[in-house]
């Protein structure tokens, strides 16, 4: 299982954003839709063992987590952002009077809201998974041998906080794709099919 | 310089789609719209050393060619689909009543509509680089050393047709990333990446 978190600092924790305007009544929500796209959508179907966890902390009532559980999902997953935020939209609607603090409900066969924070989400990940933070000064993708089980940890267009870091030292192993910095969706693209292996090399690992 | 090219079967090349519907009515310009974005975006800017080619086949006036230029680029593209789709929707309206086979009209400073057909956009770029076809049965992608100017033709949902494939024999090499069938957006987010050099072997290379 191949599991993908991400920190949306900006994106709303409302289901009243437009669908004319994602990125700027959704707090950015239009970066989700293309994080769920990579993580999940292969070219004809979909990934079952990939998992992720996006924690939004935007307006008004953060945090909330909303958690795509591949091997039950049920849902149909469009690559285009309008279908993917209509989901969204109606797991924060139905997030919206949730008062447990870990508590997920299932929204959808396999899709999840719950109120958990990004440490939540963490703690209960490395369970069961080996975490890596993906970031500039990481090393190179290309040198890690990964386990059976990787979670990734990416930012947002903000990217994580020097708590959310400093949280992470220790439990996570740094990494980078590339020279530059990325769209997370670029990254998960990149990560899904590196992992899926390339060259000779992999076909070895 | 980097050059994207993409084959839309079924992208329609009137401007009368909703942005409420893309893939529907659009004939799959979701599809455009993220390949655009994978193409040119970086987290904090854009990619200067990139063109694109479109190719549309769709109804009612295939075909239609839009083409952005990197370095000559001055129209703001956002990362969300809606905005990108509100471009191409200006571009083909520009277009509509275009006669000359190969003239290119500026549409914004470095977004350009013609009648070119896939052939012809091929037969330009191979002038100044060098042609690869992205393709389950090429060769892996770690094993090539690419030129200073490499150009990658893609297929959309539907893919490069038998036709297609004997005009490309012989002026392209294949390439593969990965070891399944991926959406465009995303083997062009992994070329991308790939091509900045990630691990010290591209270092050196």
């Amino acid at each position: 299982m191949r599991t993908f978190i991400i920190k949306a600092n900006t994106t709303v924790t409302s289901p009243d954003f437009s669908l004319k305007d994602l990125p700027g009544t959704g707090g950015r929500i239009d970066l989700l839709c293309r994080f769920l796209n990579s993580a999940f959508l292969l070219s004809h179907g979909i990934r079952k063992d990939v998992r992720v966890f996006m924690t939004l902390y935007g307006k008004p009532n953060p945090p909330k987590t909303v958690h795509f559980e591949g091997p039950r999902l049920k849902v149909r997953l469009n690559p285009d952002e309008r279908s993917t935020a209509l989901i969204l939209k109606r797991a924060l609607k139905a997030g919206k009077d949730l008062r447990d603090p870990l508590k997920e409900l299932e929204v959808f066969p396999g899709v999840y809201v719950s109120n958990m924070t990004f440490e939540d989400v963490i703690r209960r990940v490395m369970k069961d998974s080996s975490l890596y933070y993906l970031v500039e000064d990481g090393k190179p993708i290309t040198e890690v041998r990964f386990p059976q089980n990787p979670a990734f940890i990416l930012g947002d267009h903000i990217g994580l906080s020097k708590d959310d870091e400093r949280f992470l030292e220790g439990i996570v192993e740094k990494v980078r794709v590339g020279r530059k910095s990325y769209l997370a969706s670029h990254v998960v693209a990149f990560v899904n099919i590196w992992l899926d292996g390339i060259g000779h090399r992999n076909e070895k690992g």
